[in-house]
């Protein structure tokens, strides 16, 4: 089974496009654990990126199944550094790495971060090698020149440097950042606030295809009282940013088929049917002018968002009006309402159409079949085989008869209207509601840190596996994304901004201090 | 400007399937022009193969500017050799070459042939070398055999044996039977029954871009009575076949926007606007569940069918069920009437959808364009700027903004349903009514040549310029196909059926001695 995670990492189109700085109070108490985060830091800097630099320096595409490996042994070393008792969970393919450290009478906080990283081709890299960090004095977009040598102890590292490498942001950065939190506090003589346990994952970017499975085998060893996944780029007003939960997916493709080969359009156009047209015509009573998914009941079984939601969503400080611009569209789906809410729905999406040629390659004929691609995002209530099954009675409302596999001509011969579904067995959706005690214990922790007011989202529109945390091992969930909106995960350049590792270190600081009951 | 034929060489497609072999009477008179030729052809079958051999030897591929010009002077000296009076009319292109022969104060017949040939993939040809001619005594698919040695003069050569190579069919072999033809009466002495003209196009399988411009600039040259298009495959039972027009088309692309760039669908999958949904939903718009088109006006300018017409459609030996099971189709559009009527009726064909990716590059996106490809075949009256702006004025009925050129910012953040329409220039249909006296007098003639019933058509649902005889030279024009449906035309292993060449030698006598009116 194939869970593509679908850019969870693209929590930076979620959250936005610059990042402010936001000053914090300074007379936080001496042993805060966040003002004790911060005051190690400023004085460790260079070790912070020394580290970062030679975590990056390791290949870690998940099918390098050596270099994973090597991965992997390097974070259990980083984890014993710190005093963790760190092992590696064999998974079938990419190894997990966990972790716990501290009181175990304690609530748990277990943080989820991934430690392998998109493909990508070396050639784009500005770099020449996306394992080769590299230190910048800003964005490469902003005329940042490339260092040539490594800070020293003691040196100070500006908040606008950036370490260019695969996974520097996605998902290596916050990792780090947990283990510089982890040392700030042993140096203080602060014992772990909570009872910490760390997941890493090896498989995110390939799409976890073993963490459902590792949750259920290790239920016990994975329980814990909030569930933090540290990915993705924070809002761009800096202030900490908290979502409480992801869509899930399920994919569908539909095969409408014509002729059993393509046909001349003259001497066959108005008499054989045309499978591109018909898919056009079923794929048109999908959906209404204003984006409406018209599939009856396709939001029947979805939980409604609470008073904290709503309250949430009319909080969010977005700019659907900015966007808009930038991506110069002239009108919007929804009917006005805001793209926060709007998340909030399941979704039919139209990812790809493909019947014969356009462009050059076109040719005068009837096409043999023509194909649409479609994701549907599950928000919490949906699940991934009943909404499929609502789409499939929908089109056979429409005359279609529905088949799994590819029909042979006898079926072909004898049914007027006939399409293909198939479909992945996706995943659900996880979420947490906002009311529930861990989740207002956290928004609480991120208040009191002072980095700002906490930026609250019910969910995120994107779909990852939150459900593995929040329905496998039943525990609240929270995604808690730290670095630079402009990082250029998945892509070539990508890198993070050290002030933004800096600040993850005490946003990370202040959610493992969160005051949470005691487990039932 | 680009004129695309569209495979008229599809003629095959729309006169069927299987040849059938139909006997003569034997009592034809001595002197008879169509029964001089098969006396003849009995007798000299081994030149005929030989002459085809010859010919089509030579590459000929429109864009191999020298091989063209062999073909060329080749063809120059085989009309010649006839007594034809043959020169090059340059056209900035492959030449075409014209010739005539015969009393001057006689109707004209011109017979219009191409002697270029679709491009091919050597390496798929069973003889390795499109241009090597090989002689089997089957097809292959029928188990013939390769032959080692040619036919020594005075031999017979079997009607079932065939001849592959590029172009033997299409469309070389009709030529080298109007030739043979002349050699046939030459031999009996026999004066050429009409005034005959031939205009040999090298550019008809590039879209014949230069056979409008000569027809304007050689109007009187090229006057005449009858225009005989002599291509294509002959309807499967054998019968002399005659269509009294082509389709025109115009070729038309929709591209509808998106978003400025691919957006991630769980962020953005409800709020940005999906142009493949939306491009789906504006095609839904244009045919009926029955493929009936719903443009304002489609048909409005359309010639209708004259009693002539519909006596030869209602008399048409089509076998629609025969193809709907051979083409695996489970329903048909058009109401339940028969193929060789709708084709008398413009038509709108999705030849072509694409929409980012299908299959194993899908993306969970929403797509930034979605584009359609359009191919409008048109009938007597329509006109392609018409045609166009119909569809033009129903996309805006629809609530689109329609723009030629690829909209800027500005434009695109500004309109909220924008799509671009590209058209080519396109070319309007030909036909000459039944009713029309050559029309009549040709028809008249295939039935007295004893080949059986000829099989007359108003029109091919396939499109190619019959408007240069019928609109520009002003003539009463016929398409008459006389090859093997099976002669792999425009694919690897083209062939010709020695049969078929020796009965077009007939039918081609018996248009050459049609009975025309003398010109006004």
């Amino acid at each position: 089974m194939s869970r593509p995670r679908r850019c969870l990492s693209l929590l930076s189109a979620a959250l936005g496009l610059a990042l402010a700085s936001v000053a914090a109070p300074a007379d936080v108490a001496a042993q805060d654990p966040v003002a004790v985060v911060r005051a190690y830091r400023e004085r460790h800097e260079p070790e912070l990126v020394a580290e970062l630099r030679d975590f990056t320096a390791l290949p870690n595409v998940a099918s390098d199944s050596q270099n994973i490996r090597r991965n992997a042994r390097a974070l259990v070393s980083m984890l014993e550094r710190r005093g963790v008792a760190a092992r590696v969970l064999e998974t079938g393919g990419p190894p997990i790495v966990y972790g716990e450290l501290g009181d175990t009478t304690r609530p748990a906080v277990l943080f989820y971060c991934h430690y392998d990283g998109q493909p990508t081709d070396p050639g784009r890299w500005v770099t020449r090698d996306p394992w080769r960090p590299t230190l910048f004095t800003a964005a490469l977009e902003a005329g940042g020149r490339e260092l040539t040598r490594w800070p020293a102890p003691g040196e100070r590292v500006p908040q606008d440097w950036r370490l260019y490498a695969r996974s520097a942001s996605d998902d290596k950065a916050p990792i780090v950042a947990l283990l510089q939190m982890l040392d700030a506090w042993r140096a203080a003589g602060l014992a772990p606030p909570n009872h910490l346990k760390f997941l890493f994952e090896g498989d995110e970017e390939a799409g976890s295809n073993y963490l459902a499975a590792t949750a259920r085998r290790h239920r016990d060893l994975l329980a814990a009282d909030l569930y933090v996944m540290a990915d993705g780029p924070i809002h761009p007003s800096g202030r900490p940013t908290a979502v409480f939960g992801l869509r899930g997916i399920v994919d569908v493709t539909l095969t409408v088929y014509g002729p059993v080969r393509p046909l001349h359009s003259g001497h066959y156009g108005n008499w054989a049917p045309n499978p591109a047209m018909r898919l056009a015509q079923l794929l048109a009573t999908m959906k209404g002018p204003e984006g409406d998914v018209l599939v009856d009941g396709w939001e029947d079984d979805v939980v409604p968002a609470g008073p904290a939601e709503r309250a949430a969503l009319a909080a969010y400080p977005g700019d659907d009006e900015t966007e808009r611009q930038q991506f110069q569209l002239g009108s919007i789906d929804g009917h006005g309402r805001p793209r926060a809410e709007l998340i909030m729905r399941p979704s039919l999406n139209v990812r790809g159409l493909q019947s014969l040629f356009v462009g050059a390659g076109a040719r005068t004929a009837i096409p043999d079949v023509a194909v649409a691609e479609l994701d549907l995002r599950l928000v919490a209530g949906n699940e991934p085989r009943r909404q499929v099954a609502k789409l499939v009675r929908h089109i056979e409302r429409q005359g279609y008869r529905v088949v799994a596999d590819a029909p042979d001509s006898g079926v072909r011969v004898s049914t007027p209207r006939l399409v293909r579904v198939q479909s992945d067995s996706g995943y659900p959706a996880g979420r947490t509601p906002l009311d529930q005690p861990a989740a207002r214990a956290l928004v609480a922790a991120l208040a009191r840190a002072g980095l700002g007011d906490p930026v609250v989202l019910p969910t995120l529109g994107g779909s990852g596996p939150a459900y593995v945390f929040t329905d496998i091992l039943r525990g609240p969930f929270v995604a808690l994304p730290t670095v630079n909106h402009d990082n250029n995960q998945h892509a070539e350049n990508e890198n993070v901004r050290l002030g933004n590792v800096y600040r993850a270190m005490e946003i990370l600081a202040a959610t493992a201090a969160t005051r949470l009951a005691a487990r039932q």
